[in-house]
């Protein structure tokens, strides 16, 4: 199911409501969910007012979020979305433990390695929360000895990092990951995770967007052409990493200043890592007199054209760049890499913070598995991460634009009367309801005025009521009323359920 | 969709493999998730052999688990139908971080506070990792003074407990959780949670099941009118609470050994708590001269009149019962607690360690909220728990013992050929399945043999192929293989999608 498609039908069942919506709140004494959707403001701010109880304190830990049944809403339809393609694509899913054993985690995140948590030594092993999903995935493989593996795999992981909301960075976020454990042919399944991430980011509908692709054996041949030792190759790759934050004269006086590189060298890289396009530019560095020299780059190189070839099958070569100052900072990176970034915002809206930023990457990892196996068990890896707390944070924004309701619950029935004492009645009825499958509500009072039975319809978009009273006991039937419409028809008792169901079913479609 | 008919169509999809089955290994050199297959029984046995790498060694922390696909995918089909029913009582959902401040946790869980686990102290706050869901929904609640709302949470928990594979028991495990927080009319909302519990272990098909009932106030009188004093309540609580472990005559001892009861009180007790039925033994209670006196514990068993009425409403009173002896081990229940447990086994395999063990649990929690916010803003909660590590248990069991074959991917259509040289054309044929969002797979080879790719659907129970080679590219037609009947037939390529929707179609119903 498309996230579009889900939120047209929300947005459809809710559209017609009327003018006196905004004094609802006068008669919501028993309105099970009500009291949550008052609360969205307050919860924005959660991050810095915590309410306090005598010396309590009440508040989240730093750079953590509780999430709201509205913002629960549209979660769950990103990740329904993005499993589906996950799906779509042939990948089972595991889940490992949320802590590992400490020095399985520490040697692999070099610098970052210290904004790992730790577990308090309470007696028995050291743990530490863990930082990704990328190691403890293959820990598991090299653990278990799976040799070839297409898995995804969605939950949190922690970083102690300076949060920011402004740039969407938390200590607590999920991450959504897919990944091509085995050996194949070359380029096969780096082309089919390019294709993934086109196809969710296209889902998304967050507007247009680039692919920067590159080849860290490219990069290390453009490196050592230019006369940079390979013991400075990670470091100079971070100081390139900052290029999407800085500019290029910057970071080049800090290649110069802090790296210890020779202007000249950095004047010889610079003519590279200005370089982007498409295939034109992969036949013209392929022709590269330097390049050519180097046996890494040259490989790289021709992957590189082979990749392209495959994405042009795949259709999707209109949105990828080869771009030679892409660099990605993890260190575990052996071949191709990748970052998608928004192009701008959609609706015209620019908002800076976000623009920039990057909302998929990934890349290729030939080593890290052997790393932890027998060196036998080489298991070369290709995977990708959709950044999806960036894209929560567009599409939570676009909707609070586009002042775009959303359910937070999928409610399809309520059962009123006018009445009073129909209690047993409504829940005989709503007990039927359930045992047939269709999602139901009531009201938790005794005698509640059906004003305000109708009016929890309108507030939380349940599309249909049925209502009995007196008359409609006598007769047998029950009334069956269209929200929107507020049209209401006369159903036989015995043939309420299918009636509902018919109904549903059309709304449906 | 319920687990059962999910269960039912996999099966439907497998039972036809052919008796060469066995060797399909030979061929799997390109399969992407064949060795995940192998490894399940690897996986089981993780807990206690870690592989070593020089000093490193691999494993996951102790009570911890992978989990592989298969299980995942058993996991997810249970997950799928408890949240099903959770919306289908019209809750919302919330999510919490995976740890709280320390001092927001130590307070609410009495002895059992020495089981929480602490991250250390990197500088900045306190933490713990959460040991229920129940404490942070409350402080939920009281941080953005919320006063109704009905929400589920599915997350993880943990708990240094001393772990037991055989008993279900983990130190990291998930919790499905449903409670309704608000000032209702009494009994109602209860009713519903006795309802969700019962709809749920229903729908798991593990075999019959009783939902114990009882009020803390009913016990409370119980106990004053037997003259034990009101500050060994919850003490005498924890120790009945053990009924399920060990014997009456043992419980009685420890009352009077350790607890420091007279024999006289235990007797006394021990005619009350022994006693369970239903509607028959409340009205009988409700008469009870000693009883009358107590104000709590007629208030208890009016409530739990009401409840048996509401209950006979719903159609589930003959799965529950009163019984005078549950006391659940929580400090914060303050009225009617329940517990779920299964009678016997599926199958009638008597699984002893299985068949004691509670399914699901819960109760009401009156005073919570108010301990976290004001006084006056005092939330009245009820709600219930779902043991789905236990139910997970039973059915990977059934499953086993059936020889359940179970899918791990949904893939829906293998794009195959029998000759060299067509993998861009297979590539270009995949890319127009993915965009019309079906399920494909391709084998990540240039030249793969057509018997490897036909035996890579039926190892992973792919119902169709399509085969391309030269012959069908010359006529301008695809092959459509069913895989259950090896029946193929031409298709023009210009319409191959449209015909594998309508078999796609033609399967599901």
């Amino acid at each position: 199911m498309h996230w579009i498609t889900v939120l047209r039908t929300a947005s459809f069942r809710t559209q017609h409501l009327p003018v006196q919506f905004s004094i609802l709140r006068l008669f919501s004494s028993h309105l099970p969910n009500q009291a949550t959707e008052n609360s969205e403001k307050q919860l924005s701010h959660q991050q810095n007012a915590g309410t306090s109880k005598g010396n309590l304190i009440l508040k989240v830990p730093k750079g953590t979020r509780d999430f709201s049944p509205k913002q629960m809403a549209i979660r769950e339809k990103i990740l329904s979305t993005i499993i589906s393609c996950f799906k779509r694509h042939g990948a089972v899913t595991i889940d490992t433990p949320v802590f590992e054993l400490k020095e399985l985690l520490q040697e692999n995140y070099g610098e970052e390695a210290k904004l790992i948590y730790d577990l308090e030594d309470q007696g028995g092993e050291m743990l530490s929360l863990r930082y990704d999903l990328t190691v403890p995935f293959a820990r598991f493989l090299a653990m278990n000895k799976i040799k070839r593996c297409k898995r995804y795999h969605i939950a949190k992981v922690y970083r102690r990092d300076s949060p920011s909301i402004k740039r969407g960075r938390f200590r607590e976020f999920i991450q959504c990951d897919f990944d091509i454990a085995g050996q194949y042919d070359p380029m096969i399944p780096d082309a089919e995770c390019l294709k993934v991430i086109h196809e969710i980011l296209t889902a998304m509908q967050v507007g247009d967007f680039l692919i920067k692709i590159n080849d860290r054996r490219i990069l290390q041949g453009i490196f050592t052409i230019c006369g940079i030792p390979e013991i400075k190759f990670e470091r100079i790759c971070s100081t390139l990493d900052k290029l999407d934050k800085i500019s290029w004269e910057e970071v080049k006086n800090e290649m110069i200043l802090e790296d210890g590189i020779s202007p000249e060298c950095v004047n010889r890289i610079s003519e590279y890592v200005q370089l982007h396009g498409g295939q034109c530019l992969i036949e013209k560095l392929l022709k590269d007199p330097k390049l050519a020299q180097n046996r890494l780059a040259m490989e790289g190189l021709e992957d590189m054209k082979l990749l392209f070839e495959y994405l042009t099958l795949f259709g999707i070569v209109d949105q990828v760049s080869l771009h030679l100052s892409l660099a990605r900072g993890l260190a575990y990176y052996t071949g191709v890499i990748y970052e998608a970034v928004l192009l701008c915002q959609k609706h015209g809206h620019l908002n800076e913070s976000l623009s920039v930023s990057s909302v998929a990457g990934g890349g290729r990892y030939d080593e890290l598995v052997a790393k932890f196996g027998s060196k036998r068990h080489k298991v070369p890896c290709v995977g990708l991460s959709i950044g999806v707390e960036r894209i929560f944070s567009i599409i939570e924004q676009n909707n609070e634009m586009a002042k775009e309701k959303i359910r937070t619950t999928e409610t399809q029935v309520l059962v009123a009367t006018p009445q009073k004492n129909f209690l047993t009645i409504r829940m005989k009825l709503i007990s039927e309801l359930w045992n047939s499958g269709i999602k139901a509500e009531m009201l938790y009072k005794k005698n509640p005025r059906l004003l305000e039975q109708l009016q929890y319809c309108e507030e939380t978009g349940i599309p249909l009521a049925i209502i009995i009273g007196e008359q409609e006991l006598n007769d047998g039937v029950v009334k069956l009323r269209d929200v929107v419409t507020r049209k209401e028809v006369n159903v036989p008792q015995e043939h309420f359920i299918e009636e509902i169901k018919r109904r549903l079913e059309k709304h449906n479609t």
